[in-house]
């Protein structure tokens, strides 16, 4: 009997480095999608290189569709080079602000548990506070439901931001 | 005499709720460079709702295109609404790992500067360094500035996120 293959979905991490043009991300994101993929998150930033920057995917699949979705990205003539951000080897980061509601009783309990998380209070008035959590996906994640039972009016992710180790490091 | 109304181009962010589809990035983002713009950095993250995305983009343009530029957003049928990130009204804030050689001598000048700056060494071997900055665009600016007397391997930075402060720090 054949061994039938598993094909077993999970996130994958992409790094894409492009030539800053007009354009490159409607193409880039255009043919991820008419790949019925859907881009989980997104980041695009400058590089030190002007007219380079730096993508960062973060997308659901199993891991020989997203091999050849990899190599149409690589095909793509504004790509000048895709980095393989598989989690083990790589260093994962996300920033997060969320606004949370802050009556006079709640405001010390939000402060108490930012302390105790380690993440900062970054604008506070009557009415709200806007808290900056940064680390691992999993990390904000757990402060947000933390949060769920003040009232949170805001939440900007701004997805994964990843890099690859150096050699050693990747056993 | 008429006046003429001068554009003077500066860096505008932009807020989108989206619903969370294949194919918005590539339409928003299309429609964005078929207008002529380049989009400087762009964030797409989940929001605490199922299906609805957040998506912070900052492009440089006059006030009057960039306003026209908002409206044709609006009317994608997958904006749900667009929030003005103006940086008087709000939080700005960006994520950077940058992988600096650190050579045995350069490691604690490294070290050192990374303390004064209070920034976070988040990886380190014999060959590398990965250090985290977070914060206002600027800062994540003069840290790279900083480190380019070193070996700089790489930069991945987020772009910026950003959040309006509620009304009354608005003034």
């Amino acid at each position: 009997m054949a061994k039938v293959k598993q094909s077993i979905e999970r996130v994958h991490i992409i790094g894409v480095l492009v030539e800053d043009h007009p354009g490159v991300l409607s193409k880039l994101s255009g043919m991820i999608s008419t790949r019925g993929f859907n881009i989980d998150t997104i980041t695009v930033g400058k590089t030190m290189n002007k007219g380079i920057s730096h993508i960062v995917i973060s997308l659901t699949g199993d891991d020989q569709t997203i091999e050849q979705l990899k190599k149409q990205v690589n095909k793509l003539v504004d790509t000048i080079k895709i980095i393989d951000l598989n989690p083990k080897h790589s260093v994962l980061r996300e920033h997060c602000l969320v606004k949370v509601e802050s009556s006079a009783e709640a405001r010390d309990d939000i402060i108490n548990i930012s302390k105790l998380h380690k993440v900062n209070v970054v604008d506070m008035n009557e009415q709200s506070m806007i808290i900056e959590v940064v680390g691992r996906p999993e990390k904000v994640n757990n402060f947000l439901r933390m949060m769920k039972k003040y009232n949170i009016k805001n939440v900007c992710r701004t997805g994964v931001n990843a890099m690859r180790r150096d050699s050693n490091n990747n056993h």
